[in-house]
């Protein structure tokens, strides 16, 4: 998602429930919940704030500007997550009507589709016809990236990844160019644009090479966007990047974005590769994905 | 405020409490209200909506796209609203924050500085440096649009009114020009902007007089922007205005754009003229506005 | 085009080379030009401007201050247009390389690509994914818009025409749904819609009956766009359209979009339907359009 | 101006007139030059590129794509410059016209007023009321840019220097407060800013000591934004700054940002302090320069 390493490495007060993607069905309305119905399927908007300052009056809840003053915490990030019968949420401005889409297919889009999301529709502006985006890292985030791009832009869509597979799934799910991400692919993309380089790379690694790799594409006024959980870095002053070229990281997305991000799917444009387990087998899922064995994201279902 | 006839002439349940403008201290929370405290000065944010869709998700509660089947209505036009010893405020996100701002001097600028400033903050781009911008009406609503225009925008400000008196308090504020708006005043205009013609026309009033008024005035790809809610009515097609002028009619704001105004009156950018009245003289304020006789918003202090 | 009647009624001065579209291959380059070489490629940007004023250091040629004081016209429109063997350029900026696009396949694009272009660019911003656009009038210019909505925006797109047989085009050229223009199709636009109206409606028609249907979809803060030389007109007032909806009437393209659309030809997203005649034959070529009896854009090949 | 500094250090062809800041009165016109008059007051724009290129058409000439390719530079930076009795100009397009702005009075903000302009108004968005701005370095370019965002935003503006000199200036052309950039200026800032940062941070320096400084006053969301050509770098990474803000470093502006520059200057919302030279004594306004007693920019008059 993009979570910064002191929320992993932080020690949460345990026990807490894992689960930081939600969605399921209605139960029961708190008094004063308007909007929605008891039944109604719903997507947990992930990136809690206070709902009272500047940013979350925007709906920007991930930049709140309160949250970590008055210790207000993502579920399963703090607070109690998905992966249970039932949960909590403290106001409908949490959730997202997810209307006819089935929330076990679509429930990875509240962070694999809105981080990769959010750090797109920033750069669209510059996502002009005749303009190219990299993506680096094909996986869980970048699969995503790469359809969304080609539903809301008209660039042309690079992947980079070290693995083979990743490079044919990114081209099943509509990349137009997919190549190994090693020095060669420097020359093949300047090439592709005449040397004047990219307009947008998202980088879903954030390791140094990747890092290193995405500043030598971004041509003037380009952007270099991190999203990846990497702890690389680059060094950057007046005469180190192309003119006005920028470089930022951001984090999770705005409210708004979830319910764009499911119209993208409920349109058939994006769709999330999953592998469902049961709760009991929730600790299965755990292994899989630590051995590199899962395919997409992993879902438990109670 | 541009508040719609259809509003103005539904006949509200009764009894109801007045007043779709509030402010106060707040003297009690709500089981689960974060992000404010008792003894916090605040304003109320008029225009509610279910805080669950697409619009409201952004603070865009003014587009509401439940309110009406809901049956959702601001304070003071269907709910009870602000004349009173206290107010329930269903959501910390009908609040806004006013730190050291007196409750009591900006309680107006939840619709006299909201309206206007909405109204002109989608015009902005085009209101750059040699940009020309005309308002229409420079009472209640059009003697703070001058002030922001000011404050926000390097354009020039032309006021018109068909009141002397106004006029003056329009250059007090700060318009650069104020003008009769009569015929002449096209003229005028026409020779400040070598027949090129505004960027944009904030029309105050709404009425035929102001409507053909401004037509005459904007330039191509310029804003008639419609605030009063007057019952005129311009004909447009393909060939009866400049190209690209547009025309639209707002209704009152974000919630983020109340964050904005109230730090405009933080910075001194920003003044509502005001007449104070306690709760029981509060019949003598309407008799005064009715008169034409009030200097300014009146506010009712219980 | 979009063309305005004036431009059309107005009695140019004879004998005058037609053609307002125009493209070719570079054969002498005068002194001073640079940028372009012999022997490459070219389409003609045609809404010529002076090159000087604010709007032409745009690129906005098409909003020249200066054009009609300075005399100057487009090609075709009152200077030597390009219905000849050699077409005289006053300036590179007149001019947007096709690289390796065939100019005969391509030249319709200068204006039947670029008007809609232009007119779809400028309410970008609101066709996010879940949004709806409607495209009235599925004939030159009206199937390459909707080629470019699918191309540059993830809008549900709905073309509307009273002709069978276009609205088969429409189809195959990517709108979602297609549907006869009467009154039924307000109706059927409201189903989808959830009674909430479109975000967009691109008018290329104009005329009374496109203009009021076009007006019962719009949604709060949608855009009505008239791009055909109708010579319809709708009453516009604060009460009388949805709250902040827009009513614009937009003339031809910018320089930097004709690049744009280009590149989207380049990817294969947009084509126009041409019938090829030669030079000689361009009386026969005027004769089928006025007949109705031409199949997409007429291109006279000297 | 923020010159890049292998444009400093390039072996320009000998002899090259100096000067690439110019002004002056149209004196003869070439074939073809239309939009402009004998007699006519007007401003060099100085970021020279071919005119025919994607980026040119939008008078993106400082990004120019063909330039470095066709040799094209900047009047005074390989080209002939402005230090000269006449200077020849390839197109009107490299003119804008002054009006009855005094060239001598107003030369320098063909550089020193783009300049700060351009790297203001990339992040005007985020200068809402409220936000904060920090110049770092009020000279020549600073003090410019200082009164640029007083003109444009509502934001507060605070600058930092080394020197008490420059700090006054930096007061009496609008700086709300103006602190000695050193360690307490971070804490005084925080204060100000309640710990959250300001919005953008314009580093007329560059060097290590100022990047680095403001890495630490940026908010998330925040901009820093490099013009000053010192040889500092940030090491930048997904975890080292704030969520999305970001770091860029543009060179010189568009043609339509110094028409905006120009009608600022009109307003009397912005002056550069000048001094005034003969032609003749132009080494000694060099001399000046080098031992930092030049007040302002220097104008060489022949």
């Amino acid at each position: 998602m993009g979570l910064p390493e002191d929320v992993y490495r932080a020690s949460y007060p345990l026990p807490m429930t894992l689960g930081h993607e939600g969605a399921g069905v209605v139960d029961k309305l708190g008094e004063g919940a308007v909007g929605l119905e008891v039944g109604e399927s719903v997507a947990v908007y992930g990136p809690w704030g206070c709902g009272y300052c500047y940013a979350c009056s925007q709906g920007h809840e991930n930049y709140c500007e309160n949250a970590a003053r008055l210790g207000i915490t993502p579920p399963g990030l703090g607070s109690p997550g998905s992966m249970a019968e039932y949960m909590l949420i403290d106001s409908p401005r949490h959730l997202v009507p997810l209307g006819d889409l089935d929330p076990v297919q679509n429930v990875s889009l509240t962070d694999a589709g809105l981080t990769p999301y959010h750090a797109i529709k920033a750069s669209l502006g510059k996502l002009v016809p005749g303009s190219v985006a990299v993506v680096i890292g094909a996986g869980g985030l970048g699969h995503v990236a790469i359809q969304i791009l080609r539903a809301i832009t008209p660039a042309t869509v690079i992947a980079l990844d070290l693995n083979e597979e990743k490079l044919s799934l990114a081209q099943e799910v509509g990349a137009h160019y997919a190549f190994i991400s090693d020095a060669g692919a420097v020359d093949k993309i300047q090439q592709l644009t005449l040397s004047r380089g990219v307009q947008a790379v998202f980088d879903f690694v954030g390791a140094q090479p990747t890092l290193d790799l995405g500043s030598k594409l971004v041509r003037v006024g380009g952007d270099q966007v991190i999203v990846g959980v990497g702890s690389g870095q680059l060094p950057v002053g007046m005469l180190d990047k192309p003119f006005e070229s920028s470089i930022r990281a951001p984090y999770w997305g705005y409210r708004s974005e979830l319910f764009e991000v499911l119209e993208l799917a409920r349109s058939g444009a994006v769709k999330v590769e999953t592998e469902v387990f049961s709760l009991g087998d929730a600790p299965q899922a755990y292994e899989k994905l630590h051995a590199g064995k899962l395919r997409g994201r992993a879902v438990i279902v109670p």
